[in-house]
């Protein structure tokens, strides 16, 4: 494995996409690319800073339809920087870009979350200019960023001559093969200066027009710029800095970042402008970001030695940063690509599922969050399946700022350049992960209180949606789901069906069973007054609870050749000639791309683009899915299981970054040969940008925090409930040992330790009571308030 | 004790505004008064719809002072509806008003959320018109309210013409003395129509800018209207209701009101259309609210016999209304006055201390929704210290959405017609208030992830703000906070002073020492990079933390006469003559009005409005308060402290509502003479309009909190905290019986059954483990899950 390639010494166009996207610095409320601040502006460069939940809803016109997108707005240009030098003895130089450094170095601290870069210039007659920027998206107070520039000149006398940049002129452009739809988000533009240095813009999005105010002060020496510009989007600051050989000027931006989605309630600008005004300088701002930063990775780390320790330190600094505990206060899900990038268009799709385990045992609060933010979008929901004539909630595939269906109908294959009909909004699977992650969240925290307020409502209405769903089969004597796409994207119909979706995806249809029987068990714990109200809206009288029971133990699951069909007929599709394909493609991650270009279409063999049925042993443990298929009268043996894993091993692109992740988790827990090869493909999945280009249009969260909790759960067994804590420790020759804290129930701060064949458990002294531990075997011992304890396992 | 005198069966004018008030209907969103939907719009009116958390800023000019007023904003009126008969015989009769009634009804039913009115009409000619309205503003969907209007002829026939209004025209104006200051906050006015009946409004305040809208779908028989109207601002809608006689007319009015305070961010007038029209029919709203109304009970109903029952179920059901848990979704804080009316502009001041230890036991998220609207305004506190030059965060007396002190600066003496200056600002105990808040928060929920996150943070710049603020007398040998006005406003400064504020406020130096100490227990208790970090933030190095330590054990109280001095020199001040005051002006609760009215000053006198040091008693425990007296040096004996409530209970005209509830509890808790008739007076303070006029410009909220609170912890003894439940109860006579069901820490739904000399505890069967309970003599017990014991007292 090699180290995290984010770091680069030469400037290289090529890769710098990827480096911006992996030196993004963010704080959950907004973020900023890790882009060089010199870069030009212009109509293909797009500088990278989105605000958690700020969507803009725009009409486009594609392939001669009209198409809604609803985007992650990329906000004006904070961090942008001009200069050149002007020697005393020769006329002023070119304005500087990376590209003509001689020297060009970004390092990256995820433990204090400061990014830096150097650039060396030099001219024809030997005049150097070192440069070096630092800069920080602030932890503590998520309004608030900053970027120092240093300036140090060598062999010569003058002046450097500096523009500070404020500029509104800027459009969701950051992905190349989104360019034909409307990228231009921000309007209204007004800018203006206030005492102190300090430069403001306002401007506000479309639609449902969010006002945004961002107020930059720039200090420098001296002081008082030599000239302050208002453009038409923005404002430029000049400054003339005197350089002299060993003396250093300097220029600090100190960013304040409003929006009228911020509370309390204020006028932006205003509010930017006061803000920028008092913000501390920047050694404090620095000491203060630092100290947030350690209290995060006190909270949230994952120690693992050596590189793997690294890669997955880097995911949870991303992680964090995009989901911090501001985000706690936020109207904010979870992005798909982070606030890292523009790919997806900033939507929000199931990637929760992967990362709520690892937030609910170290920041529960976020976790709750991110479930209230699904709650409040439950009337979309419940509109959506009205549309569809159906009852309950249907959870859109892809969502934004409106929770209405947002993913594109029309996908662009760059292999061929064709326009193709998408129908991966039939993913319905998605609801039964929100609902998973209700019930998860609940059995982690002890969170009753919301488990029977927002929860109920999304579990109870999702459980709802399948029971008008399913339809009874009298030739099975079963009840089946049909015209569904399961997580595998490849199959999204029938060869040769007239419509799109496939039939009893097992993984859809396995867990709409076990929401429904979640359902039923809540429903029995509900203070009376509650269940009454629930089903009174819901519409669940007894006939309707009895078909909820009929559907916990009779939907249909499909077999074939003693494993589990992926979806009814999957056994029927033809053999794919995988050699062939890799010996002539080489990479065939997207292998849906390539039968599409040749005229064929992976919709008819067995080809998966990433684990589907797999992905029932990933959500539950064997003891539960045993019981799960149990209940629907299917019996679920080792054998069966392992026959299944190594079917569709062999039948897996991994086209999605989620796969080798889940494979992994599986052989880890399994003991099974070639555990590692996956885990590590799930670990450089993005350092290495390993689906080649994606990386630089944002970060693939889920599959960082899965890497983490791959670790952290997948290795202890850990499982946090009403009985204690459970743990269940697999061994991984390449990760020997690990320790984090987290939360258990009323826990918090809990301490764990594990080595080959051994655990500690250690309790926080302000622990309500003590901690009850099950080990392997059901042996159940406490550890009490203050003590810790070693295991032998 | 009288029954509660909300319903009336004439119109009565005088009374009406008790009524209005009194008869409000909310969701803890937003709220309506129970005004008569016949009403004329005019200057003098108000129809009464608050949105929690919606402030307008304006600038008024008074007695040749510029003052700014932040308002809780007044909306557009949605309940209007103007009618009169035209009978087929006769020319068109006039339009109705309810003072033209022959009979006038109003019942609020406060276990269902409904308010009905009859009236009843008849000519000169005996034609007889009865009119029935039920209303409600939805308790399951915080965003709809709606009407129901029957017309019933006798002796007629014809029709009756109804306009249906939207009226946005309407000004803060509910308040007779406010009238100088400008109550103009909405405009922008659009006005339309959709399809199915549906009329909408639009407008926004001035600053800062929110945006509301509200749809009306008005349903009448026959269907359409005869003519739809857009005024300047708002809508007219006319039917034509054909009349017979036994034949019933009816028209709906469902209201959806939307802002761009609302979550998801979507433009208000668009979703309030959309929610207007695809709202259910009112039989099905009802059923939903109901059932809704029906669970708040379950949870938070405090069972009581008799009219002191009944009284305190109102008294809950405006407590319910005002922060249900639709609160916990908003940013809304404690408005003293409910969103019952426009006194005190509907600023938040202290009356949290009333409020939260009944919702932390029965609510706990919307308690921890009303700190972290606390938490979000410590950067104007903090802004607030230092523009005074010192450390920490001084939390406003006064605030609304801004957070900045909106106490105002001259009140208006209505006896003496003189606009005074106002001190009361100075009332820095706040800031200990939602400190204290906090901390019982914390114990009694167990949520150390609040505590240890916004719950620190506030905490400890309260703490701060205390260390900066106290001097050191070394004449005393100890620390001082002067220049501050205690709970008490009758005394702001000393008699002849050049300036405001007393010195060593008992209350204020006391509550102070505690926030201190428990400052120092926090930090020792925070993870170590959590307090590194707190400790940067808010420079608390070592020596600063001696300083706390030195101050919680220093802080100086003054004593004279063997008992408590409500703050340094009120012995030296004189005593009033009680007896002659209260024989010449009868109500003496207004003691500083009748004084300054003639020419002279309560801060003369040794009279208090309210219990001020006695508050010491209310928020702690007899353990609690000679512990904390203990650590400063002092010696608290149970005759120290009856000779102080003996001392001050005469000296106090009762001027606040709290201060009943105070004595009360203190002499229910000491089983002293009179707590009954104390308690009585804080059960009758706003049913019976004990403080003349006061209720029907908004119900005294914390009041209304505290006398569910001296039932339920105050009979109780309930203490919930770490080590479980822990009781003491006193008998009450007058309350020989009481039950409620609680949350206490991670146990939801604990029912407790109190009956002389007996308490039962009951813990539901998902409990996460027994519950220890603690008797009086520490006997300690606990209730096993699904278990309910009877304990013998």
């Amino acid at each position: 494995m090699t180290d995290p390639d984010w770091r680069y010494d030469r400037y290289d166009p090529a890769r710098e996409r990827l480096v911006e996207a992996l030196c993004t610095l963010g704080n959950g409320r907004f973020a900023t690319r890790g882009s060089a601040p010199e870069c030009p502006a212009g109509p293909t460069h797009y500088p990278g800073t989105y605000l958690a939940g700020c969507y803009d809803r725009r009409t486009s016109h594609v392939a001669g339809r009209r198409i809604e997108n609803e985007d992650l707005v990329n906000l004006p240009n904070w961090t942008l920087l001009r200069y050149r030098c002007r020697p005393d003895d020769a006329p002023p130089g070119p304005w500087l870009t990376p590209g003509a450094a001689r020297h060009c170095t970004a390092r990256l601290d995820p433990r204090t979350g400061v990014l830096v870069r150097y650039l060396f210039f030099e001219d024809a007659d030997g005049r150097g200019l070192r440069v070096s920027h630092l800069r920080l998206v602030h932890m503590a107070d998520p309004d608030l960023a900053a970027q120092r520039t240093l300036f140090r000149a060598y062999g010569w006398r003058g002046t450097v001559e500096v523009e500070s940049v404020l500029d509104g002129d800027v459009t969701n452009s950051g992905v190349a093969r989104y360019r034909d739809l409307e990228g231009r988000h921000l309007g209204g533009h007004q800018a203006g200066f206030r005492s102190g240095g300090v430069a403001w813009l306002a401007c506000r999005t479309a639609d449902p027009g969010v006002r945004i105010a961002l107020a930059v002060r720039t200090e420098a020496t001296p002081e008082r710029p030599a000239r302050e510009t208002v453009t038409a989007t923005g404002t430029v600051q000049t400054y003339r800095l005197p350089m002299a050989p060993r003396r250093t000027a300097t220029v600090v931006k100190t960013l304040a970042l409003r929006s009228s989605l911020d509370r309390p309630v204020a006028d932006p600008a205003t509010a930017a402008c006061d803000e920028a005004a008092r913000a501390p300088a920047l050694p404090r701002l620095l000491a203060t970001h630092e100290a947030a930063w350690a209290r995060l990775w006190e909270q949230g780390e994952l120690e693992v030695p050596g590189e793997a320790g690294r890669i997955l330190r880097l995911h949870l600094f991303h992680l964090l940063q995009t989901l911090s505990p501001h985000t706690a206060g936020l109207d904010a899900g979870v992005p798909a690509r982070g606030l890292h990038g523009e790919a997806y268009r900033g939507h929000v799709f199931w990637d929760e599922l992967f990362v709520l385990p690892y937030l609910g045992l170290h920041f529960p609060e976020v976790a709750r969050s991110l479930l209230l933010h699904r709650h409040r979008r439950l009337p979309a929901a419940r509109a959506a399946a009205r549309d569809e004539g159906l009852p309950g909630a249907m959870y859109p595939w892809q969502s934004a700022s409106s929770g209405r269906e947002e993913t594109q109908t029309l996908h662009l294959n760059p292999r061929s350049g064709r326009w193709l009909p998408d129908h991966s909004h039939l993913q319905r699977h998605v609801g039964s992960a929100i609902a998973h992650n209700v019930w998860r969240y609940a059995e982690t925290t002890g969170d009753r209180g919301f488990l029977y307020s927002a929860g109920a409502e999304i579990l109870l209405s999702v459980a709802r949606f399948w029971s008008g769903a399913a339809t009874f089969d009298p030739a099975l004597g079963r009840y089946r789901l049909t015209g569904v796409v399961g997580p595998d994207e490849y199959h999204d119909a029938y060869p040769d069906a007239a419509g799109p979706g496939i039939d009893d995806n097992a993984y859809t249809n396995a867990t709409a069973a076990w929401v429904l029987a979640r359902g039923l068990d809540l429903l029995g714990e509900l203070p009376a007054a509650r269940r009454a109200e629930l089903c009174g809206s819901l519409c669940l009288d007894d006939a309707e609870l009895s078909r909820w029971d009929a559907l916990s133990r009779r939907l249909y699951l499909p077999f074939h050749q003693g494993v589990i069909s992926q979806f009814a007929g999957y056994g029927d599709l033809a053999e794919l000639d995988w050699e062939r394909y890799r010996e002539r493609y080489g990479d065939i991650r997207r292998l849906d791309r390539i039968l599409e270009a040749e005229g064929d279409t992976v919709n008819r063999y067995q080809a998966s683009k990433q684990a589907d049925a797999l992905m029932l042993g990933y959500l539950f443990r064997p003891s539960e899915l045993a019981a799960l298929f149990a209940r629907l009268g299917y019996r679920l043996d080792d054998a069966l299981w392992r026959a299944t894993v190594d079917y569709y091993r062999r039948r897996s692109s991994h086209g999605s970054t989620l796969s080798s992740l889940v494979h992994g988790w599986l052989l880890t827990r399994g003991d099974g040969p070639g555990a590692w090869e996956h885990c590590r493909e799930a670990l450089l999945g993005d350092v290495a940008d390993l689906q080649g280009g994606t990386t630089g249009e944002g970060i693939h969260l889920g599959a960082m925090a899965g890497t983490v909790d791959l670790v952290e759960r997948g290795l202890t067994g850990l499982a946090a409930g009403p009985e204690g804590l459970r743990v269940a420790p697999v061994t991984l020759r390449e990760i020997p040992r690990t320790a984090f804290t987290c939360c258990v129930g009323a826990h918090r701060g809990v301490r764990l330790r594990m080595l080959p064949g051994r655990l500690a458990v250690r309790v926080p002294a302000s622990s309500p009571g003590p901690l009850p531990i099950v080990l392997p075997g059901d042996r159940h011992r406490t550890v009490a308030p203050g003590e810790e304890r070693w295991f032998r396992l």
